[in-house]
């Protein structure tokens, strides 16, 4: 693809490194930013740089928030001895979604998967094995996508705990072979929940 | 879809104020920035303001240009007689990728479409006029989509030409290279029958 301009090939070229934007669409993004006026350019701007200037993390499970702990962690009407564990924010915000939970989470910020380079050791995993043995906590819910690196990073973390009395769960595979969670309807996400079943190696 | 921190949301808001992306998509891109360091984040922030600081249009076609004029129209190899009237930037990349056309551009900005509130008055089509009686033009060619809008919109500029000496056309209306007539919808078989091509071997 040629362009008439250096800046508007940058602007592209950026855009079009977020995931699942194509040059095509990128350029199509780039040329409605053009039409707009400054403010609305700068308001976009300024949002993105606050996400990484202003934006914190839940100290304890690692949910993003605007202060030292997150909404439902600070929540004591929540049942803090079960541990819900996802990959990221958009896995909680579907559960939630779905009003079946009244635990808390841990997110893990990725999932293992030798081909992408990311190890446990990229992941937040020791922060959950301390909380499971500071909180004493009686059950842990994994909540992967049902893909070959969701049942590794599940494989990986149960074959670590070994625990006494600690439940161990999956949710049902309701959810579709290779689906991922934030696509699936909250009702069938719900249902997966509610009827999560013993995970065993 | 509720968010565990405002800075969160107005990020996804705005990115979802950009065409194509929904509130789930703009989600992607908000999370995947958040695992980025703060440098490419401020690229793309920079990339996108200097669309809108540094960016200058050619004085002649509204193209793009780094510059007063843009190359196509500051190149006098390519042929200044003919005009070749486009929606927007999209059309001209493309046209010049088939290397088939030599002659100059003109671009509207957009194209009349009263269902969005696109009038004559919006479009660059004064300019296109002052340019056509100051050059000489010998021709125009429309290049515009295959709908109601296009179609308009090259009536409503034809209807106040009434030139002598200007020829005026249209690019080709037909089936697709390499495309089935089973296919082909009905209009757009029908229009190529119509304009049928005189066939030389």
């Amino acid at each position: 693809m040629e362009f008439p301009s250096k800046i508007v090939e940058e602007a592209v070229t950026q855009f079009a490194r977020l995931p699942g934007i194509g040059k095509k669409t990128a350029l199509r993004m780039v040329l409605h930013l053009l039409k707009q006026d400054i403010d609305p350019v700068q308001k976009l701007t300024q949002s993105l740089l606050n996400l990484k200037t202003e934006l914190r993390y839940c100290e304890e499970c690692h949910n993003i928030s605007d202060s030292g702990l997150c909404n439902i962690c600070a929540d004591a009407k929540r049942d803090h001895e079960i541990i819900c564990v996802v990959e990221d924010l958009r896995d909680v915000m579907a559960i939630e979604n779905t009003n079946q939970y009244r635990g808390v989470y841990h997110i893990l910020g990725g999932i293992i998967s030798p081909v992408d380079g990311i190890g446990p050791g990229d992941l937040n995993i020791e922060s959950l094995y301390e909380r499971i043995h500071r909180l004493k906590t009686k059950e842990i819910i994994f909540a992967f996508a049902a893909t070959m690196e969701g049942d590794t990073t599940a494989f990986y973390i149960t074959k670590r705990l070994q625990p006494a009395n600690l439940k161990i769960s999956s949710i049902a595979r309701g959810i579709a072979i290779g689906g991922e969670l934030e696509y699936a309807d909250e009702i069938t996400l719900g249902r997966s929940i509610i009827s999560r079943i013993p995970y065993a190696v």
